[in-house]
């Protein structure tokens, strides 16, 4: 393999940083709320307001908890909702300060899923209050994402929230990246030949994605005693009692008693000795994970490196140690680990049958979505997972979902395949077209040229 | 003045009301979240989303108060927040029942003032709740607008609210129809030759929308004491220690005392006797106001006539026992007071400096930039008050409302008058553009016909 100039890649890394303020500030913000009813002439508010709207209230009234869902646009309104304490690689950046990203996330959801996400950044970090202030807002809502939430206190939100709620409530990163990150393992393991029930997995980092992760990979069928999860202090195992005592953190601890059953112990040379599969959602690298740790790994190894900017190892050097297949969270390399082959089509299929919450199940689900359509399309070394631009598999994802909500119990009402992908594409589609229809009407301006960007005055 | 067909009035009152829910159905509700921003290839996303956004949350973090104005939209983010305790009409119909109203609301805040207002009805009605929602939600807007919220609660949240929030925070049942009450009586005095400092005004019902009345028509120049308040109980005075004591309303009270000079007692006719202005803000008529009662006004009567959707006495009624001037709430006779005359407009003006706050003398100045528009174009008995339809008021209206805000020293940004008329009218005309736009490329669809609507089957 040509080794990449390093170099250039880290400038490439570091050029969207460079125009971003200013293309931000150009626009004054990414989002903005429309109307999506004509008006033609002013008499059209006599009934998208008073006094028509009143009737409208009153049917609602007949049965609140459905008809909320009929006669507004709660069936497809999500809440983006962080607090700003663990912001991209930023840390506790605050609310205010937290927008930007979940601003981007919303457009994110709209274009690739249709879904009409609106981003709340709140003024607190106490966990209850953020429950409490989940549960004022669910009656506006079919859904809530938290994001960019710190540990533990992610864990314990999302599963309080998740009893007390009726709708849909899901951590991107926690099951976004664990859905993703699934799909990847299937298919890898499917191209080499491997077994999930029988793979040895190492998971390098045991934060809020790689918990998840284990957890839905158990659900699919990997063995936790085959699991190997490894921290900053060392690997997980029954003698790790200061995850409980300092940490105070009993999901961590869960996986410390149940994974790694041959109670190896060490650090991430350890957990890798041997390994089919190496996970790794840590922090930049390079050099966190070193090629003669790949070496270790069993024959035709499968190495995830998920960490942004910069993965925990560069792609072709887990190659040249001898890794099968690679993936990175980067889209300057092959197969890339990219949350946005998930939340946005998860949230189209919970949200078409008005689902009453989101399952585990339904990531498993997805993943298999994604894995399957890239397997019809040919697996190869450089094309394990499906990329954004392969948007019909965002509809066979949201149909999987719908019916996993259907098959669970959990759905407010019942389409048939045939509709849900009907339903799904059409909303996908007309988000793109509504988007393209202000673009060509001259609503969304032409931003100024990169040379006239980097030449803007620091503001 | 012919008499109306009181039955075809009524009839036509109703229809919008028969065909409300099948639009609402058929739309599946009336708002929807929409990128603002260009997404020509997927590689945008690495500008509007990770590794790019990091450096605009960066920047923010440079000064949060400021520039989360300026890389956000948070600068155009109006809530639009209710708990359903006093819809319309309906009453505490609840959160999920009221969500049709807000909606409607955030498409006139858009339509007529390119506001991005959101809609949240939250499941409280614990006042002080509900305050603490606002300060949760803080750094994710731009402004408040406090929605069908029931009183006294009312007064008591939006004073906190404004005491412990550096945003906007606006009760539109309170200020804004108090500001298009006060455009009216401003015009239809100087119509008849008649001084507001010398006015003898009474006010017909005492709720949120009266009290606040009679704040601005004192700050206008009104005198207190020549005012008098009824409510469903008589005249407040003095004696009234019901108000403090049983209803526990200190703003009433206050009213109660600073009001009715002469110590009137009695009810609607004893405070109509002599009066030069009847304000009505009370229950739907005919009737409640009478005939023989408007006979007792003084020459040149005005009389405001405000319940919805019938008024408190016909405008024909009002006219026959001697009122010069009759407005009334409804857009189907001359002089509709009209509070989408006012919210959209002011909080144009407010969000485009980035304001701290919006005081009770920018409702003056609205007030005044209504009346004068209208003065400017002629006035008649029949043409009091601007109409919808005349789209360059509420760009006026937003100027007036902007230079009040730099001159009482909260706003975060100060433009010249000719900057903000530029700045309100491009974003106003964008946001018609862009609803004509997505309806032009077929993204709205055409509503079914009235027939065919009206024979749908109940849902």
């Amino acid at each position: 393999m040509v080794e990449v100039d390093v170099k250039k890649l880290l400038e490439r890394a570091q050029k969207p940083s460079l125009i971003a303020p200013q293309l931000h500030k150009f626009y004054e913000g990414k989002l903005q709320v429309m109307p999506k009813v004509p008006v033609r002439t002013l008499d059209d508010f006599s009934i998208w307001y008073t006094p028509g709207v009143a009737a409208a209230c009153r049917k609602i009234q007949e049965n609140p908890d459905l008809y909320s869902f009929e006669y507004t646009n709660r069936w497809n309104y999500v809440a983006v909702v962080s607090d700003g304490t663990r912001v991209l690689g930023l840390g506790d950046i605050g609310p205010l300060a937290a927008m930007p990203v979940m601003e981007g996330k919303a457009i994110l959801f709209k274009y690739l899923g249709g879904v009409d996400a609106f981003p709340l950044c709140v003024n607190t970090k106490d966990p209850d209050k953020l429950i409490e202030f989940l549960q004022l807002i669910e009656p506006s809502f079919g859904g809530i994402n938290l994001e960019d939430i710190e540990k533990p206190k992610c864990f314990y939100v999302l599963e309080k929230a998740r009893e007390k709620l009726n709708i849909p409530v899901w951590h991107d990163d926690q099951q976004g990246t664990a859905t993703v990150i699934l799909a990847a393992v299937i298919n890898a393991l499917k191209f080499v030949g491997k077994k999930l029930s029988e793979a040895k997995i190492a998971l390098i980092g045991a934060g809020a994605a790689n918990i998840k992760t284990a957890d839905v990979l158990e659900l699919a069928g990997a063995k936790p005693g085959n699991m190997i999860l490894v921290d900053s202090k060392g690997i997980l195992n029954q003698s790790r009692r200061d995850i409980l005592e300092k940490e105070n953190d009993p999901w961590k601890w869960n996986w410390a008693l149940k994974s790694n059953a041959e109670g190896v112990t060490g650090g991430i040379p350890e957990a890798l000795k041997g390994a089919d599969v190496c996970i790794a959602a840590s922090k930049p690298g390079p050099g966190v994970i070193k090629k003669e740790w790949i070496k270790g790994m069993a024959d035709d190894a499968i190495v995830l490196a998920c960490a942004n900017p910069i993965p925990e190892i560069w792609p072709w050097e887990a190659k040249e140690a001898g890794a099968r297949i690679v993936c990175t969270g980067r889209s300057d390399f092959p197969n890339q680990v990219n949350n946005s082959l998930g939340f946005p089509a998860i949230f189209r299929g919970v949200l078409d049958v008005k689902a009453k919450t989101v399952t585990d199940e339904m990531c498993v689900a997805a993943a298999y979505a994604l894995a399957n359509y890239a397997e019809r399309k040919g697996l190869r070394e450089d094309y394990i997972l499906p990329t954004m631009e392969e948007w019909e598999v965002y509809v066979e994802e949201a149909v999987a979902c719908a019916l996993k909500s259907i098959e669970q119990g959990v759905a407010r009402v019942k389409l048939s395949r045939d509709e849900l992908w009907e339903r799904a594409s059409r909303i996908i589609s007309e988000a793109r077209k509504s988007l393209e229809a202000l673009w060509k009407a001259g609503l969304i301006r032409p931003p100024p040229s990169e040379e006239e960007l980097l030449s803007m005055k620091p503001f």
